[in-house]
């Protein structure tokens, strides 16, 4: 397990910044020397699309992912066919951007039956491949740590997402989050068994203890996930791709860009 | 999928009371007709151990399990055996309190390790069992749930438990709390699996959202949990005895015990 030597496949994912507009964490990325971003799309919408794909044009970022489509199950026929409209229109927004992965937060369920939820995403994501096909567009299904069970993923395991990925050709396939997935007794199998389909790799830490469900990630090195061992992992089963850093922390979001891009760089040598 | 006709299976999980001392506890359950009780022994404790079981014997209820044994790792042989000698006073006092049922929160790990440290609770519960064999008392493993990993326990699903437990005899089996087991896509063919291994079986809710990461399960019914139909999968592998209601919860602390209970009994019926 070698360290990274260089930031070559370091990836801002804009949720690490959100006090940050488009612009300004394209700049802040071109600044620390790091040459991909992850933009999600509340933030491009900010900007606009087309002026915000330009803006990371000219700053000659390499954009790693789209986040995020998905939440897929709804009650009615008629808002699930909402959410299907509102997934194409992000392939749209990612084609445009230039990535060719649109993450997938598939959602919770819309009463107590977590079972029919499951199904839902897994029709959901049919509906939606011809579409992302044609727009050259690869749908990476994000299981989310099971906290998030009730209220924005039903799918939480890697298995899970894989059984459904599974289901189709490697137009799908799985974003793997070291907080998301660190937990599982099953973790490294699963991987393995990802060969051909990761398309994308965060990471950020596991804070003891956690200071908020949503907001309490940490800078990697700050928390307990083995991540230069998850990161050899997911080589090992073929990923050469980018590495977002992801953190939702209200701590982090609330300093200064620029140090913790420069923080997110040392850190991400040290201990990825 | 029926509903339960009356209280003769519930039990309070003295956790649910953190207010009260062992004396109210056992006394709120003879007021509210709640034949089972599940002490914790830090509540023990403040009492007396043999001045506790008094209390409860003397208001002729039973003893559904007691709260709790387990933490095995940590950095030191010399703490992993002190962590087996605490293992035995717990055996101790619930062969005392008149229970069969010791229920284990398996612990952190000392450092990022965490296969280590799932290792080394295999390695405590083999060590522990002679000792829980000769006093009669069952070791009940607790998968935890996930967001519990990094500071309660490194076991956390049924699946993973099980294939502890099942490298032992029946004297190990394991304990399931629906808070903690509801997410898991393979929970049902893993209490499936149990069958013959059900020592105990935890009831509370799950909220949307959830208010504290320790501190926010709900009251049954208030929240998203398929409560009856896990009860009727536990019972489908077997399991026919005390329900525990065990509910982390400020708020339900802070309400007069009382009335938690007679609202505990409604819910139980109505619910579970």
């Amino acid at each position: 397990m070698r360290p990274l030597t260089d930031l070559s496949r370091l990836s801002l994912n804009q949720a690490t910044t959100q006090n940050w507009s488009l612009k300004q964490a394209v700049d802040g990325c071109a600044r620390a020397g790091i040459p991909w971003f992850g933009p999600w799309r509340h933030k491009v919408a900010e900007t606009g699309l087309s002026a915000g794909a330009q803006i990371i044009r000219d700053a000659g970022l390499k954009v790693s992912s789209l986040c995020r489509g998905g939440f897929f199950p709804a009650a009615t026929v008629a808002e699930r066919q909402a959410r299907i409209e509102d997934n194409r229109r992000a392939i749209d927004e990612a084609a445009e951007l230039g990535t060719d992965v649109l993450v997938l937060v598939c959602g919770p369920a819309p009463d107590r039956n977590i079972q029919a939820a499951r199904e839902m995403v897994r029709d959901g994501i049919a509906e939606l491949l011809p579409y992302a096909r044609e727009h050259g567009v690869k749908l990476a299904i994000e299981p989310l740590h099971p906290m998030f069970a009730a209220d924005r993923s039903v799918i939480v395991t890697l298995g899970q997402a894989l059984d459904i990925a599974e289901q189709f050709d490697a137009q799908v396939g799985v974003a793997i989050d070291v907080y998301h997935v660190w937990w599982d007794p099953e973790v490294y199998p699963q991987i393995e068994r990802a060969a051909g389909r990761i398309l994308g790799f965060h990471v950020n830490d596991w804070l003891v203890p956690t200071p908020d469900i949503l907001l309490g990630r940490g800078m990697m090195g700050d928390g307990v996930i083995e991540l230069r061992r998850l990161r050899a992992a997911v080589e090992q089963a073929g990923y050469s791709g980018p590495i977002e850093v992801e953190i939702f922390n209200q701590a982090i979001w609330d300093a200064d860009g620029d140090a913790v891009l420069t923080q997110m760089c040392e850190r991400y040598l040290e201990h990825v």
